[in-house]
């Protein structure tokens, strides 16, 4: 923990008098009529922060009052809070004692963005990936039954989480089991953008119905209304009534699946909230409670823009505006070639798993809205998808980051690959992603995409390889995939992409004799490489640098036989699956 | 294709007129009335075949109206029909020309146990895996709309598949987005064993209440039998039946999401199946017909024991006797090494996606309900629930094939790798699988499991050594996964398993000099590995044979110094992850 980082305790107490009183897992012992004024201290504390620092935000805004009254409800040193996603956990955080380190937050050696049981007995769990935790949740309720531990299990997620398979999953087997535990349900109509699907629609029909308790007042009054008239006739009533119950007062979908529905409740009511979580501890089944949220509430910028809110760097707090990177990324040079491209070739299509700003895919959105699907967060029907339209004549191409596309492994080899598919996948954030952190790394897919029959992987260093390497990808009549990083475009002058692999220092090819080191490398660390062979000659160590464009299958034709004794390869990925593990089998 | 197993035309047309004359994609030239007796030919063909062949049978009995109705319909040259899973789509290849080359069916160089494009034009997509089916027409439905193609796409897909998030995450698309698509989901309460969840609960509720018809006259007596009494009352009433209808229509679930709801309807009924695919066929949006049928029906021993007669090596057809394999298999010895585990330790759980059988679960789900977790055919769910277990305590084992674990990659990295959880994985049909083909390679998990922070892989090569390991694996703090091939246990008769690697071959260690080569290799290769060497020696090559116990990560600090200037590894793997991949990197 970096210790300069962190906040004087006196200053947090003068100004977030009850946070710094009760923020250390205390809040049950707080008045319930005090509650909103934490609630208030709370968001302070966000945009005072977050508006420097930079984080999560919206989604923090959003779920002040609910953490707040779980936190009220719960001991969640033995309950256990299992978050979704997990950026919506910093008012978890404050209220667990990581005031004091807030400053820290998703720096080096500072506390994660992310719930991590590591950092403190009051997170339950990792979180990153989206709709996991209620499978985890179920595990863990699972748990405490069979060695009889008394524990209330909950689950915090968002509705843009629920379009993801795996939360139907672990929903219908908690559902048909009756495993004890309560899901809330954050539903903000949001994921990062726009939550999409059917079910999307219908809850949101359900936010527009108004709360649980104008509901529960309509239901009454029906039923009040409706005449007695005989025992034939009550029968039917009968029939009536016990349909209607579930009509009316709505959740059938959650009812289907075995859960008891209570909601719509307002989510920013934290009385509300306490009656209702006091209430879904006595079941003794699976429940979910069906909140309504704002995201980005409380700061009227975050709740008009919340979108732009989702993830800031930093912004100015009286006028709203957030500090942008100037650079030019690798994802703003993939939405600008995606588009060109398709104006030229009708077939291509887009897809994302709910990330069109995140992926670059804004433009091609408002220019071409028939050939954009944005499927929500499933990245596995999204590739399966994808394999769908390609075998029916289009030419999709998803746009997916690297650590996400891990849940469509099955679907790359069994739906794409099996097939040989042209399906184009745009791998952004591969590589390092920093500030992410652990759960983000965009490590693993060259494991993956080495794996699936007839997948070729390139990898551009520039804005100029990259739009070249999209348009050779999406003329290739097979499975292709592009990874770039996170971040700026890499410096990297020239352009190479015509050829596989090129040999780019020395730049005299003749001059030199048989170098002692082959340097071989891409992407963005192709500037560094040329560095370190700068200062390597410089020390009088003759080394070679090696730009590979194409990285699966490896490029050993243009290179064997013509590299050092020595063979360095720097990437940013784990072995299995990496070019340099590729290559040193060949070598081998 | 093998012309030799091919029968001869003209017997077929003699046993089987129909199929003979109108299996040729032409059903719909067929009267609606001959229907009944064409259904009677595919039933007595598939219980002449496969009684004598093998192969799938219980789930082909069930779809054998459902399939002819369906080709009654569509013109599926140009219309397209996915099935899920696809072991059910042998109705379709009879009526797709494939009625001579059935002898062949999941032969080397026969016609594949599943669909397969390149077989015939009739089969739009690969299948093999469960729940993606859905995904791949919502991608074919947009290709053909984009492209303005007339096509009507159609998905077949079972209950037991249902349970899969990617069939949810693919109907929320479809409804949200109302893209034109017809769902059958072929009701027959089975995936394999009996499907589970919350909503397979919902449907069994379904099933009971009767037909569509039934429903629809109930809905309308109802109706008609609530009183009419004034404006207010009637405005109520209005709501009420807008409500009812839906509630007494059932199908809530998939309205939810965005889809028309049509059914129940007898899946064994021709007629009314003809009808109401017709009624479907006008719809311009997303319509799920709600199909009951019967897994095994029209033969009595398959209807009784549906779970005994889903996949059939052979059996007697006038006694319904099944034959067995005699040869203890490395499934039967999991499942008992498991139980006798499990009676020691009573933190021991076993989780199954849908498999008790096929994975060995039987014993131990009969003597430790309460610690076995059937989660349906949810693979994600799976490996995420089990690290819930885990983190809350307990030691779970998921038992599971190596090909259907591809579902869980993400979960495998994120929820069980980054807090490094004991979960134990206990792979079965690694390696080559033999007759249910290229969808069920068990030749990727070592590209999955050698990516995955901490975790541990070890090979048995026979039934004490899996036993060994299996308790070995347990006992570990962190994840392990145990990987063992289909079919008969292994002859390998020593017991090695304490070794991580160990040289079994020559067994005079120092009465040998230097060998030319080393032959490294695991699990059921390891007498053919001996047997080579065996035959090398004899041919003058001084070999060594070196057997892994433990594959990752890889034990060469055994080997190191020790091997041979040639070095051969023998497995049956894909090259990414593999274990030779790694020696080979480690050695260069």
């Amino acid at each position: 923990m970096d210790t300069n980082l962190a906040t004087p305790k006196r200053r947090l107490a003068e100004k977030y008098p009850l946070l710094a009183r009760y923020g250390n897992g205390e809040v049950a012992r707080l008045e319930l009529s005090a509650l909103p004024a934490l609630c208030r201290e709370i968001r302070a504390f966000l945009i005072e922060h977050i508006s420097k620092n930079g984080g999560h935000f919206a989604s923090n805004l959003g779920v002040v009052e609910l953490t707040v009254a779980l936190h009220y409800c719960f001991s969640f040193d033995k309950d256990r809070l299992f978050f979704d996603v997990g950026h919506q956990c910093y008012p978890h955080k404050l209220l667990t004692g990581r005031m004091g380190q807030f400053a820290t937050l998703r720096k080096g050696n500072g506390i994660s963005g992310f719930p991590k049981p590591s950092e403190s007995e009051y997170d339950a769990f990792i979180a990153g990936h989206a709709s996991a935790a209620l499978s985890v949740a179920v595990g863990s309720a699972r748990a405490a039954r069979l060695q009889g531990k008394l524990q209330h299990t909950v689950a915090l997620i968002g509705d843009g989480s629920l379009t993801g398979g795996m939360a139907y999953e672990a929903l219908n087997d908690a559902g048909g089991s009756g495993e004890r535990l309560i899901v809330i349900l954050n539903d903000n109509g949001m994921s990062i953008d726009k939550s999409v699907g059917g079910l999307a629609k219908k809850l949101t029909a359900l936010r527009v119905k108004g709360t649980y308790r104008r509901a529960k007042v309509k239901y009454h009054n029906i039923m009040d209304s409706l005449p007695v008239l005989g025992p034939e006739i009550n029968r039917v009533l009968t029939d009536v009534k016990n349909s209607l119950k579930h009509a009316i007062l709505p959740g059938s979908f959650f009812e289907s699946m075995g859960f008891t529905y209570i909601g719509p409740v307002d989510g920013h009511n934290i009385k509300e909230l306490c009656t209702i979580l006091e209430e879904a501890k006595a079941y003794d089944k699976p429940v979910l409670i069906h909140a309504i949220t704002k995201k980005g509430k409380g700061y009227s910028y975050s709740e008009t823009r919340p979108n732009e809110f989702h993830g800031v760097s930093s912004f100015h707090v009286a006028s709203g505006v957030c500090q942008k990177s100037g650079d030019r990324s690798f994802t703003n040079a993939f939405g600008e070639a995606i588009v060109q491209l398709a104006e030229e070739n009708p077939k291509i299509v887009a897809i994302t798993a709910a990330m069109p700003e995140g992926t670059g895919l804004t433009r091609f959105k408002e220019r071409f809205p028939n050939r954009y699907f944005d499927v929500g967060i499933t990245e596995e029907h999204a590739v399966a998808m994808a394999a769908g339209l390609a075998k029916g004549g289009m030419r999709p191409v998803v746009a997916i980051y690297s650590t996400f596309l891990q849940r469509a492994y099955d679907q790359l080899l069994h739906d794409v690959g099996i097939l040989g598919l042209p399906v184009t996948f745009c791998i952004d954030r591969a590589g390092f992603v920093g500030e992410d952190g652990e759960t983000h790394q965009g490590l693993y897919d060259m494991a993956m995409l080495t794996a699936v029959p007839g997948m070729k992987v390139f990898a551009p260093s520039n804005e100029a390889e990259l739009a070249f390497l999209l348009r050779k990808a999406v003329s290739i009549d097979g499975p292709v995939a592009l990874r770039y990083p996170r971040g700026s475009l890499s410096a990297f002058s020239g352009n190479t992409a015509e050829q596989d692999a090129v040999r780019i220092y020395p730049k005299d090819d003749k001059a030199a004799g048989m170098p002692d080191v082959s340097l071989i490398t891409y992407g963005r660390t192709v500037d560094a490489a040329l560095l370190a062979a700068e200062k390597l000659q410089e020390a009088g160590v003759a080394v070679e640098v090696w730009k590979c464009n194409r990285l699966w299958p490896v490029p050993l034709e243009e290179m064997a036989g013509r590299l050092a004794e020595k063979v360095l390869v720097c990437e940013e990925n784990i072995a299995t699956g990496s070019l340099g593990m590729h290559i040193s089998a060949a070598l081998c």
